[in-house]
């Protein structure tokens, strides 16, 4: 750990929990947010001691003003600023000199103004440096912690949420006010909720460990707008998920911004930003979202229920309509209804009307009332084939609403099995709602919801998002693909001709053919030996462009006699053709045999840094873009696994009598690959297109690749 | 128009318009359907006179009861009926002689209960008849009709919903009562809200032809779970669409039932009865939701605001974060951010504070109030580029959200541009959502959910869903395909031989290739003169299965010289081993060109009939499943969308500098199976698997096909 996260989780643990708290940059007028915040650490009945900081006021609220922070007699644990921007960096100093080690800026006004604003920023970022202070912000609506220790509303929110187990993170303050007001109406609690504004100093991926550490969190939530270190931001949720096992959910917006438009590779113009964050959240564990309403959908489920321990649900109805809806819900979403026991089935049976529906969706039927209800679910509950129960109720004339909503969560509560519901409708329904909201059951507006909730909590219960372990090749000569970068560099070429680029590759173990030069048809004869029959011959020449219309190349050489034969001819018709020409020679290299064409590809992110690609050549990748990318370094498990998400792999696995590919071998190249790009950050992009792969056991050849160079770095 | 048709119309008119209604088996216990119902006319305030019929009460809830419904003196327009079903036929019976001509069977215990309620349906149905009635139901919640006129809930709902232009159907009475819930909660009104139950005697079909032509409805909702008749389900659709244009809606449950599990065909293996229904909905106009909440999302959007006349739209926010997750579902649903005009940016520039973002999405700021909201929103309205302006608002504690929203209402009612809201969160954001609703401004819980409906109304604006006009090929050749078919039919045979079935094609027109026979070389040099070099040639005996392997096939054949030569090869071959074999005679036929692989298919579909199928060959069906489907019949620019919709078209198309192909022989192609598929109701599936695609101008060759015959119909 660095030196500055120590002192980021020793001053946030004073940020959360403070005794004492000066807000800095109060006023009398209300309405304002120097104002309001006052009044939300008074309303909330904060656990400490809070004193306002102002140069012109004697009191505010009737409590005693001081003119500076430095003027309080007392030690203070967090200083809220809520000076304007252009003050902001008096007002830290000054709390730099009192020795207050933590900050909320609330103030607006910095980077996101321009480059003025970007400079006061970084001034501020000084001065916490200079004293060790951490702060969260600038730009944002500030901090709530809900846990009855410290009880304290730090934000201009216009209320404190209720205390709960989620842990929420957000860029944009107005998004948080929006959060809070929808948590209020469904009685979500937070254990902390924090708007992070432009993440200057203490950064969500601060918060992140520090949540992963605080007992009041059992899940994290997070709105996102820009990742600014993925690598950090992949590392971080690895660590909380696996030395805590809390999820993480994030809405991260920007899904559809435009790649970047003109990309000089495959990988490149395949690779969006979108796709690359979507590919690193789901490599490091994260659940990502797509509104609000789905996150706090899932949340619930993580939130207030036991993990399911399988994927079979059982659903109960009222109404046979959403019953069938939901089932086909599930099913889209990887569940399956569970087959119910004899026994479930006789209790079903005897205790339910004849005309219910006994098989799984139970239709207890329009007109029933809690008795059907509390039949079905403790019938479900005990069945050791359900691992969760949905539960929906229609308002039928007859339905005792809130009374099934009591028994849903009388039932549910002995037992270790998640129950969640759709009370379907708005108004008569909504006493109902309340009361599974008051006892933590989960309530889905629309019953399709469920399923989709329900997949995400077994999902993320089925992965172990352990760090990777990339092997680390020892066969490779780094110092070779480095003197060739160099050199490009230094020759200001951004560009690797194929055969510089072939050597970058095997000096990484990549599967390149060796090829050799021959001076002399007995010469040639000896390394086609050598490269191994079928070979191919090629004219080497710097003034010769079109070999092939020169008769320079002869393919498909077999033995000894052709091999003569051919660089006899290949010499013999350049001379003719092109006499000018300077031949330094014929190249001479095994010939690939046929095979699946794959591509491999690396992209640099600005995000998430070394991207790899990988898909099947040719239509597969440029009409149906199957392909899959991972974020670098990238282990076995991984790269495997980058084969597998693929449509068209299936042509790698033998599919319509195909033979079986040498898939280990690719998995091979993939783990190289990765290494070589994550040591040579001046390869800018990278495209194998394509590597052929043989059968099983026969490995694959690399045929063709390019390799783009970063100039502005060496 | 059929008879029945014709009755139905007219009896729906007294059915939703009655002046006269009759409870036949009303009763006096309160909870139960028989006296709810009686309730629920009287507290809408009926405009007409309600008779209970009872053969045990006196009375009623104050009101005289009949004993016999022809006991009442006046003519009765409708009668509800609530009897438990063992005495509904006799129920419907009186009415019958009663001269009652519209009639809602309320009670439940029919179809849905197994053989014994199907046999009571179907003598219901036959009483029906006898009399000329027309009745909705059994087994559903009943009947409302809004329109003052009638104003009447005969339904066992628990409220009679808000007057209002949607005209609601279900096949679910369950699913209604939560529709009700939730629109009383959004206020959304209705003009006719039907539970149509088993649709016994008026079907969804009937309904939507008296919706069409209601005044009163201006966009029709369908629950539907079961398609009983896709044909007329299809053609209702198009003549509502196009004579009356008014949107229609379908949450159809079942999206993910299984298909066949085991098809003889790829077709009939890719054609789910789901994908088919997508297809057939997609073909006749109508709006296939996936849950109720998207359902009335679009049906307010529809309902409420102008058309939009393109896809740009302005979006107008107090807050970044949700701009940007609403920018990106707009861009994700097809839609486009307007650019403004330079009088646009500069009013938004002047008026609004510098920190403000004056691009679209424009970004008021946090604080703003309803000064900010009135300038934005005037002027993205006032900018002609502007077709349509989403508003979205964050609870802030300084905003003045009802004010805001009535500003919202205001400016919008002077342009004929749509504007939907978000007001984000659900506690504080109430009242101001209350507000938009009183005033028919769509509002949407979540800022993604405008886009989608802003696409489904503005995409639906640009189709005009006319009827198929299809092709009807006249150098066709029925009756021989029929021959073979009755053949097969007669000889029990379900499957035809591949020589057969090309027999059927070339009925059609369909590009297979003549073949002759030949029974000595020098004729065989004749027929392959005539079947146009290059041939090939193929051993006919019915001894021998592998002719490859007997050397009984030559292919390429160039020349007249070859010809002579392979036949002599053929018959030694053949001769020398297997000298048993009967030889019937060499066949000789045109060897087909290489060219693309396409696939085209047949199936029957249970509720839409003849499902034709188009693809690619070989891995782009088998592993992209990259398919199209329609239902037949189908014309031109049907057939030109099936090839349009596949990823892989664009290798008919000339990507990747492949040659361009002969798309209008394969649209010829699509459009004669169309006609054979729809001519010979036994062909029960049929694959031509593959049909050989040329370069442009040059056609296409059927390579092989199959068709299986249904054997129970002739």
């Amino acid at each position: 750990m660095t030196e500055k996260k120590e002192i980021h989780l020793r001053n946030l643990e004073k940020l959360f929990y403070p005794d004492s708290v000066a807000i800095v940059g109060a006023n009398k007028v209300q309405g304002t947010v120097p104002h309001d915040i006052l009044k939300s650490i008074l309303k909330a009945d904060f656990n400490g001691v809070v004193y306002p900081v102002s140069p012109k006021e004697k009191f505010i609220a009737g409590i005693k003003t001081y003119k500076y922070v430095t003027d309080i007699e007392d030690p203070i644990d967090l200083a809220i600023i809520v000076f304007p921007a252009s003050v902001c960096h008096m007002a830290l100093e000054q709390c730099g000199q009192k020795g207050i080690k933590s900050a909320i800026i609330i103030s607006a006004g910095f980077k996101e103004v321009g480059p003025h604003g970007l400079a006061k920023e970084l001034q501020i970022k000084a001065i916490a440096d200079k004293y060790d202070m951490s702060f969260i912000g600038p730009n944002c609506l500030g901090v709530i912690n809900t846990d009855p220790r410290a009880k304290i509303n730090a934000s201009f929110a216009r209320q404190m949420p209720e205390e709960g187990s989620i842990g929420f993170l957000s860029q944009s303050g107005a998004l948080c006010t929006a959060v809070l007001d929808y948590a209020q109406a469904k009685h979500i609690g937070f254990s902390k909720f924090i708007s992070f504004g432009n993440k200057t100093d203490i950064s969500e991926i601060d918060l992140l460990y520090y949540l992963k550490d605080d007992p009041k969190t059992k899940i994290i939530l997070m709105y996102l707008e820009e990742v600014s270190d993925g690598q950090a931001l992949m590392k971080a949720a690895r660590d909380v998920i696996s030395e805590s096992g809390k999820p993480i959910l994030i809405l991260k917006s920007g899904r559809t911004k435009e790649g970047a438009a003109a990309a000089a590779s495959h990988t490149g113009s395949l690779a969006g930003s979108d796709e690359i964050c979507d590919a690193a959240f789901k490599q490091a564990g994260i659940i990502r979202c797509s509104n609000m309403e789905e996150m706090f959908n899932i949340a619930k489920a993580f939130a207030y229920q036991p993990i399911p321990k399988s994927n079979k649900v059982a659903i109960i109805t009222n109404a046979g309509g959403p019953g069938v809806l939901t089932t086909d819900a599930a099913i889209h979403d990887g569940l399956e209804l569970a087959s119910f026991s004899e026994d479930t089935t006789s209790i079903l049976k005897k205790n339910l009307p004849k005309t219910a529906n006994i098989k799984n969706p139970v239709d207890v039927i329009g007109d029933a009332r809690i008795d059907r209800y509390n039949i079905a679910l403790s019938a479900a509950f005990d069945d050791p084939g359900v691992a969760g129960v949905f539960v929906i109720l229609t308002p039928q004339s007859m339905t005792d609403i809130d009374l099934i909503a009591r028994e849903v969560a009388k039932v549910s509560s002995h037992y270790d099995k998640p129950v969640y519901t759709s009370f379907m409708g708005e108004a008569d329904v909504q006493e109902g709602i309340e009361v599974l909201q008051r006892n933590k059951i989960p309530h889905y507006s629309q019953p399709e919801y469920m399923s989709k909730a329900f997949a995400a909590v077994y999902n993320f219960s089925l992965n172990h998002y352990n760090h990777v372990k990339p092997a680390k090749y020892a066969d490779i000569h780094p110092e070779i693909t480095s003197a060739i970068l160099n050199n490009a560099v230094h020759k200001n070429s951004d560009y690797l001709t194929e055969e510089t680029a072939q050597k970058v590759l095997a000096a990484y173990g990549l599967p390149v053919l060796d090829s050799y030069v021959a001076n002399d048809a007995e010469q040639a004869v000896e390394l086609a030996g050598k490269a191994g029959f079928p070979v191919v011959m090629k004219v080497l020449s710097d003034e010769i462009v079109h070999k092939y219309d020169m008769g320079g190349v002869v393919i498909n050489i077999k033995d000894t006699n052709e091999a003569e034969k051919a660089y006899n001819s290949i010499i013999g018709n350049v001379k003719k053709l092109r006499p000018d020409a300077k031949i330094k020679g014929v190249l001479v290299r095994r010939m690939i045999p046929e095979g699946v064409e794959v591509i491999l590809g690396v992209k640099r992110d600005s995000s998430f840094n070394t991207v790899v690609m990988f898909g099947l050549g040719g239509i597969f990748v440029e009409i149906f873009k199957d392909v899959s990318f991972r974020v670098a370094p990238i282990d076995k498990k991984t790269a495997e696994s980058m084969i597998n998400e693929i449509k068209s792999s299936a042509l790698l696995k033998g599919a319509r009598g195909s033979a079986i590919r040498d898939i280990p071998a690719i998995v091979d190249s993939i783990q190289r690959l990765s290494q070589l790009a994550v040591d040579h950050p001046q390869i800018k992009e990278l495209d194998i297109n394509p590597m052929i792969v043989l059968e099983e056991g026969n490995g694959c050849f690399i045929a063709d690749a390019k390799i783009m160079v970063t100039l502005n770095k060496s």
